[in-house]
């Protein structure tokens, strides 16, 4: 053990070495430590009426925030008040040293790297200034916060019975009834908890300790955009047009519409080395906290283009003869194929179709902040499908969602998917939850060629939910505008953690999810329990529940799908994808009950038109 | 935002998440998420005379665990008689509702999940009661520590005087002096801190600590040896002829010895599946906390060996005829030879040698605990240098060593290296330290044939140490038993971390470490640049300070190794390995001042003996 008295350069707050946290400190290691100036402790001070919610609201917060590894703590009349206030009464002068004593306490826990959430009355506007000034003295972040409840509201509410009490004169000199409650002239946030309801609070409590980097964006998760705001889109355009430029190709606009939409957050760009590096050995992103990053997302570019382009400090991209963007301070670095895709596929095998195209793409990749000029688009009319994570995360809040489960898929959906999604919905009431939302959410970019296409995949999904075995009130479907790149394991990760910045906080994960058949062995080129496993163990994945698929099959019996029950084994048959697209192929119907009539039909003409082309 | 009313099952106390501690607690994703009941707030009350070094330990107590990612608070005079207390004089009322104050601050520090330390005299067992009774009565841990330290001592000490003028009789009722100070009969610890070294107290807490399962071993890197404990060594090896055996070759030995020393702590032996994919994943060990370990460690057995042992609750190793380990609750699992190295070594090439002995060996892998009879020793007149972690951190204890910087390697040492070594250490004592300690640390295990083999190596390392080119009082000379995998920047993270296992707080990093050229290329296999950047990234590292390599050339003018200066190049000659090895083959003189002669000698002798079998 080292001396303690010596110095070590990487002792730093235990608060801040572990949670990585905030935008800009970094220890000598290269590791963020803390946000500015690597301290994130601080008081909110929560002032307002008895019963106007400070508490709740409080209590909500500390939630929030110690759920995603923000150490917080609260203090309020139940911690205080019956311990080290005890013996302090409600004279005037034991009103005052109450307060004094909660700010010398709340001091010390802001001064340990705490976000304190401070819960009492605390009528008067100079106690609340003593507080403040306490904190600011020592250095410390402290934010008066008002929870302002209309008097009536606190009163109708009554939770205590202590207004009837006070109106009865039981209790004297209560605050509103016969003593003053002086409201704050500047607070730092105003909370109308009349109004507003508890998450909406918490919600306005997280954006302002965000503000004042008190927290890192990545643990509210904002989804990072990187469209140029539209008071700069004319001067950015013809900034673009003097500069030098790169032609990409669909793949790489996909990647484009991807980060640009903000599902890779907090990447700001094509990967650099360092964020390609983190990707490759640990499947995270390591420079705002952990977070989970598994595949490379990257732009290759030729020996020409990079000869030619190195020491500029932008470059334009063109798509299909247009500039649809700029990427910033370019980064070029060896596009290490072999070394790239073993670590990310687990094989090099160029008979696997997307490690084909890796192979086929420039030997540099450029990395660079990417200022992308307009939405990206298709006009396939699926348009309408391709929402933003932002997008999302404003419909399910117009649900009134309380839980958001995702379904990744790039097949059809039969009526076991179907069953799984139910019954998902169904445990997520059972736990509490009063609106679940479903993603259906395909995946939209580019896929190999024997995968059914996506405008059939949609037309068959829209007829699941019109005949109702998904429920289409609260069933989002939207497309998921990444590449499918069948790298099992590793690419699992980014299709959860894509869905976290949509705002999904369930996850139903399959059997050998991203998986495909070994180009050579044809044996499943990933062990189909693998998936899940580092699903589970992934970390920068915790704001996520993985919900593991459950094995549905066609029960001959009951003549429709159903779990599959092993004790009556007799009873079901597996009906495999290409017993499926055999039945289709010949316009036989499957078994009664596999899958909703109307979606097979789809399935079936799309499969004959193959036939006959 | 999820409503905060609704339940939500990831949501754990933001200490436990975070810091993924301890021994028992996980949470549903399998996550380990606290120690005991998932929870490790505690407080230790410091007691002892003025100036019995109870606020220093403290201080060097909440260094310890802050840096290594525990969040801990002192309370001391300092910020609480200035502060909340400030209001209470030295009357017996005031000194007892002191004391109550700090009792309840503690223990609300304690219930926020944090390791508080109390540090005041706290002369009377009464007050101490109250405040251990307090927090037992919350059902949180707290430990009296009396800090015992002889009143003589401490009055010679007499840091602020005050013993002074209490004999004086400037100051009444000063505890020792005329007023009494109550030792505690029975405390949960006791440090003689007038004999022991801050450390040793530091050491003493933080075990205390361990046992009672407030942070993890993983915190206090406790090195965990698979040895049969002497007593229960006979019954072992006895019933270990009675099981099912497998015959492991030379390699595999080695990893048992690897295993058994506590390399790779906190590995209890070969690699089950979940630490398989963990480590394959995210180069990082994730059930005690984030932890490195870049590369597999596994068992590769025959599909015969599988199927005869499969339901088998122990196995035997068998090593040369001879019974060595026992590998408890075995489990077997496919050994996807392609995959594995693919993402271990970037390449799946079998002209690597050691990618070759992987696909030679078995289809499957068997992890399980391991219980191993005896240190391994090779009986080749090197077992003396084969020091466990435990022993080199033994030995440094010993060397009253503040800092240890280790030097991996598997090549002869030059001048060049040896000036790297010795500018470390000199940084390290401008930086404060007085005894660095430089680990000399040669890798033991196989390596290619055409390296320099292990017994000429020590050779020519203990001609470097004698000639004085290393400074033989303040290095140590060990072998590290690992076999060598040229696996680039994913093995130089295991060189890194089986060196924290030791006790190294500073790890030297080269260039290209433990790479090789491309077996079909002949190019390097690995960016010379990406093990560096790896490493300092690397999660689960953070007690390692990297240092990094400074280039080291032959300065021709100076006639020695200098570090290289981009603006006197022509000064500079870069003396290849190839060159060396020629030179030595043909028996010639490098240039004066490359390496220590009698080094040189060795190694010239060496490749001329290959030449002439």
């Amino acid at each position: 053990m080292a001396d303690a008295k010596k110095p070590r350069t990487n002792i730093v707050k235990a608060t801040n070495v572990v949670y990585q946290a905030g935008h800009v400190t970094r220890n000598k290691r290269g590791q963020v430590i803390g946000g500015k100036g690597g301290f994130r402790g601080c008081t909110i001070w929560f002032t307002g009426l008895s019963g106007a919610g400070k508490t709740t609201i409080s209590f909500a917060v500390e939630d929030y925030l110690c759920s995603r590894g923000i150490p917080s703590y609260g203090l309020d009349g139940d911690n205080i008040r019956t311990g080290l206030n005890k013996n302090l009464g409600f004279s005037p002068d034991d009103r005052e040293e109450n307060i004094r004593r909660i700010s010398e306490v709340a001091k010390l826990f802001a001064d340990a790297g705490i976000v304190t959430l401070s819960s009492f009355i605390s009528p008067f506007a100079k106690d609340r200034l003593g507080a403040k000034e306490l904190h600011e003295k020592a250095g410390l972040q402290f934010f008066e916060c008002f929870v302002d409840t209309p008097l009536q509201t606190c009163e109708e509410r009554d939770v205590k019975g202590l207004y009837k009490k006070a109106r009865a004169g039981i209790i004297k000199g209560f605050t509103g009834v016969d003593s003053t409650y002086e409201p704050p002239s500047n607070p730092d946030l105003v909370l109308k908890a009349g109004d507003w309801s508890v998450s909406e609070c918490v919600e306005h409590v997280v954006n302002m300790l965000e503000q004042n980097d008190v927290i890192p964006k990545s643990i509210t998760q904002q989804v990072i955009e990187l469209f140029v705001p539209a008071d700069k889109l004319a001067a950015s355009r013809s900034d673009a047009e003097a500069l030098p430029a790169i032609a990409i190709n669909k793949l790489d606009m996909q990647w484009v519409q991807v980060l640009s939409e903000g599902w890779a957050t907090p990447l700001k760009g094509f990967m650099r080395e360092r964020e390609y590096l983190q990707t490759l050995h640990f499947n995270t992103s390591l420079d705002n906290g952990i977070i989970s990053q598994s595949v490379p997302i990257v732009l290759p570019v030729s020996n020409q283009d990079k000869e030619a382009l190195t020491g500029s400090a932008a470059i334009a991209l063109i798509y299909n003869g247009k500039r649809v963007a700029v990427l910033r301070d370019p980064e070029f670095f060896p596009h290490r194929k072999e070394e790239r895709c073993c670590r990310q596929f687990g094989t090099c095998n160029q008979g696997h179709p997307y490690i084909k195209m890796v192979y086929e793409s420039g030997d540099w990749l450029v990395g660079g902040d990417l200022e992308v000029f307009d939405r990206i688009t298709w006009n396939d009319g699926l348009d309408q499908y391709r929402k933003t994570p932002n997008e999302l995360r404003k419909t399910f809040k117009q649900m009134d969602a309380d839980a958001v489960f995702a379904f990744q898929l790039r097949n059809p959906v039969h009526n076991g998917h179907a069953l799984l999604m139910r019954d998902t919905r169904a445990k997520l009431i059972e736990r509490g939850y009063s609106h679940p939302v479903l993603l259906l959410h395909p995946l939209g970019g580019w896929t190999k060629a024997d995968d059914v296409p996506l405008h059939i995949r949609i037309k068959q999904h829209h007829a699941v939910l019109e005949e109702g075995v998904l429920d289409p009130n609260s069933t989002v479907l939207a497309i998921f505008p990444s590449p499918m790149m069948y790298a099992g394991p590793t690419e699992v990760q980014w299709h959860a953690k894509a869905r976290v910045s949509a705002g999904a906080n369930f996850y139903i994960v399959g059997r050998d999810p991203a998986g495909m058949p070994h180009p050579d062995t044809k044996e499943d080129l990933y062990d189909p329990t693998h998936g899940r496993q580092v699903l589970t163990m992934a970390p920068g994945l915790t704001q996520l529940e993985i919900v593991p698929f459950k094995v549905a099959a066609y029960n001959k019996k009951e003549q429709k799908m159903t779990f599959f029950d092993p004790s009556r084994k007799e009873d079901f048959e597996f009906i495999s994808g290409t017993k499926m697209r055999g039945l289709a192929r010949e316009g036989k119907d499957p078994p009664n009950g596999f899958m909703a009539p109307t979606a097979w039909k789809v399935l079936s003409e799309y499969y004959q038109s193959t036939k006959t082309t």
